[in-house]
Parts: structure tokens; C-alpha cells; sequence
């Protein structure tokens, strides 16, 4: 179907030196930019990239991230990005993505909310409104998608384990720290051991506020369950992000 | 000529976004890794790329890396990078790179200079003793190549201004420090304003030392000339890293 073709987007990726962590894999914080890049040239290519809100004064807000890899892939490996929009309801839609090996085999699956925000008020708008009739055509409700969306994240006896400020370099094209560095703060909790022995499998992050250069951000931890860790970045005592890393390798969001 | 094709590689590169700083330019962090990629794949198809070398049991160690760019390339803009090895002498060799934008015209260009170690003594090997005669059918002399070599960086007062404690996040596949995160430590001693006012025109890195995954580094700057930076990255009061942030627009190296 054309529909299809346009509703489901692939995009192609090869695994260059320095793009690793020291698990030898893919970087997670670059397959994040990755799969947020992805989401960007769908849109676009569908009448709603960043070029076309803007000049409606409207932009795009990623309000949860989830990522689950049974593998990663390595160093001079190629994958595919493929991405599509799995409803709009209200003033958010869920957008999921599918990365594959080059021979098409799904090596793991991302879910997402977005909402678009008036860029001068920061509210929400009802993305029926968007212009064009927004994203309506072109939907598909992947009832089999084979991982859970986010969960609800709540932390009881979060310990403050460093902070960190945020410099030029933390900065993306608008000025706000980068989405995928407070993955890197959340990830900076373990050493590369850690990891070699507990191969992360799922991630989860939710995003609540901006910062900024110059903002001092806290990190706070708490154990949930096995090998599953809750995660807090504040700054100035409120929530920034919250995240889950979860090395177990069932699919099970975190209670 | 053949001799020629094979010497001077060029790749080609698109700013995709989050690649970029919030000058809303490519992060020269990012540029610098694609610069230590184009060098990588240059090598292999030469002959000397990692795997080749770690079969002697010798590996590539990045001693300079001097870039300057007239302007960077924004979102959505394609680029080539063009490496060529200038010479080998003794245990050094200067590789040189050029930036060019998709009508071929120059945006900026590097300058490096590299050792292969001993993977074992960590000790530099005398270039010329390069398994299968080394790089020395490939060297391009250069005489007209438009910028200065690394300079003599010399700091008499710097003052410490922050620290930081490497992460997981920090670590290349080695399981050392990303050279590149040496520069972003040394770009968060400004802010956004201060290069959007004074275009950051070339860098220097200096690299002395490697650093691990826990290790506290400390960042010392010196003001030298109007709008040069002179910085040393430390660890256990050791220089990690020397460095020069030249947001001058001429190219002497500084004093």
C-alpha cells in the first residue's frame, strides 16, 4: 500500500568506530539520537517535522523513551531504523520503532510519547488540531508490537549519588542539555564490569522538564528489583528525568 | 594515479541533527571523531587499520590533533573529509585531513600526529619497522598545506576551575576516555554566548596520558592572547591533556 510506504519509514545506520561504549556495542546514547534522527525524517517526509511546526510556532516534545535490545549491534555492523506513528490521542501520540539486522531480523524495539507544545506558551495542544489534519492518515495500531510501553516509575528511597553541571557540550541546537546525556548520567552509575556482567536490556526514560547550561543536576538511585534500577535527575530538589535500567532479560516493565 | 587514489581517501559526511552544538553548527566533538574515523579507514585501506595492527600486536596512539575551520557545517548540510599520510619519521607520523563542503570548496582543515605502540610495553615502535614497508609508498609531502602544525603549549598560571569524574559513558571500545571528551571537558569552560560571540576558529589537543572509567580529572585554564585559551586536563596533579581554544581568525599558533 503507498499509505504504508510513507507510514512506515526505514532508515539505515552502520556502527563506526568511536560510536561503541566499552561493551564493544553500539552506544545506547547513540542509538538514542539515532532513533530520535529516525523520528525526526518521519515526520517530515509526513507534513510534520521540526521545519514545518516551527512555522506554525509549535515543536515537538519527547515525553517517554523506551528502548529494548536483546542485541546490540557492533562495530562495522549495519542495522535498520524503521519507525511509524501508533495513534494520537489527545495531546500525545505514540510513535514506535523496530531495529533490525541487515538481514531484516528484529534485533529490539523502542516505544514513545510525543507531544507538540506551543513554542511561546510551552502548553500541549490537541494534536487533532494539527495542521493538515496531522497524523491521522496515516496510523497504524500495531495490536502485536511485541514490547510493553512505558511504565510508571516510582521511587521511595532514592539515594543521591553525584551531580553533575551541565556545560556547552551537554547542549543540543536549542539550547536544552541533550535528551540522551541524562541516559549518560543514569548510565555513568556502573562501571563497564558491571555491564559485561549484566548486559542492559531495557531502558526507560521520562522526561519532565528542560535544563540548561549551567544547571546543576543531581542524581539519585534506588535498586528496584534484581539487576532493575530507578533513577532520578533533579535539579534544585525537582524531578528533570526519570529513568529505569533493567538487565533482566524477561520484558517485564518494572513494578 | 593509482599511487594517488589510494593515498588521498575522502568520506563523505551530512550533518544529521543532534549532531550539532547549540551554535547550531556540527560539534566539534563530533567533527573530531569523524576526523579519528576517516584516519581509521584510511589506514585499513592502506593496510594499517586497527585489525591489521593488532595482529603484530601494535596499536595506533593519537599524540596532537590540530583543526581549524573556517566554518562548520549547519543541519542538513554534506561534507567531505579527505585524509593523506604527509610523513613517517621515526616514531612519528603527520597525517593531514581536509574539510570541504558538496561543491569541494574548503571549510577547514587538520593536522595530526600519530604513534604506533607495543601493545604489550606500551612502548612506540620506529615507524619505519612497520610490517610490510608501513606507509611509505602512500606519503603525500604537502608543502602548500594551509595551516600551522601542533604549536608549543605552555601554561604558567592556570587556575583550576572544575573536575569531573569519568563515567561508563566516557569510555571508547578500549575501555579509555574518548578523546573527545577531553575536548568537550575543555569547550564547557564557556558558555553558549561567549562562542556564538567569538567563533571558536581552531583547536589543539595535546594527549600525554590515558585515562580510566572512576578516574577525577581537573580542568586548568589560562587566558592567553585575546580570545586563546590555553588548557591543561589533569589527574593526580599529572597533565592528561594539554590544550589551545583559538577563537582568533588568523592562524598563528599561539605564543
Amino acid at each position: 500500500m503507498d499509505t504504508d510506504k510513507t507510514a512506515r519509514l526505514s532508515f539505515r545506520f552502520t556502527v563506526e568506530p568511536y560510536t561503541e561504549d566499552a561493551t564493544g556495542c553500539l552506544s545506547w546514547s547513540t542509538l538514542g539520537n539515532q532513533l530520535l534522527r529516525s523520528a525526526g525524517h518521519h515526520a517530515s517526509a509526513n507534513g510534520f517535522g521540526y521545519d514545518q511546526l516551527i512555522s506554525h510556532n509549535l515543536v515537538w516534545v519527547l515525553s517517554r523513551l523506551v528502548v529494548v535490545m536483546d542485541e546490540r549491534p557492533r562495530t562495522g555492523q549495519s542495522y535498520t531504523i524503521t519507525t511509524w506513528v501508533k495513534s494520537c490521542f489527545r495531546q500525545f501520540t505514540e510513535r514506535l520503532f523496530e531495529v533490525a539486522d541487515a538481514n531484516g531480523r528484529p534485533m529490539g524495539h523502542a516505544y514513545s510519547i510525543w507531544a507538540a507544545i506551543d513554542y511561546t506558551t510551552r502548553q500541549p495542544i490537541d494534536l487533532a488540531e494539527l495542521p493538515d489534519g496531522g497524523f491521522g492518515e496515516i496510523l497504524l495500531p500495531s495490536p502485536e508490537f511485541p514490547i510493553a510501553g512505558a511504565s510508571r516509575l516510582r521511587l521511595r528511597n532514592a539515594v543521591q549519588q553525584g551531580e553533575r553541571r551541565m556545560g556547552f557540550s551537554d547542549l543540543d541546537i536549542n539550547g536544552h542539555v541533550n535528551s540522551m546525556r541524562y541516559l549518560e548520567l543514569c548510565l555513568d552509575l556502573f562501571d563497564a564490569d558491571y555491564y559485561r556482567s549484566n548486559p542492559l536490556h531495557r531502558i526507560e526514560l521520562h522526561f519532565a522538564n528542560e535544563t540548561y547550561c549551567g544547571d546543576l543536576l543531581s542524581v539519585w538511585h534506588e535498586p528496584a528489583a534484581d539487576r532493575q534500577h530507578l533513577i532520578e535527575i533533579k535539579k534544585d530538589g525537582a524531578v528533570v528525568v526519570r529513568a529505569l535500567l533493567d538487565s533482566t532479560s524477561d520484558n517485564t516493565p518494572a513494578p
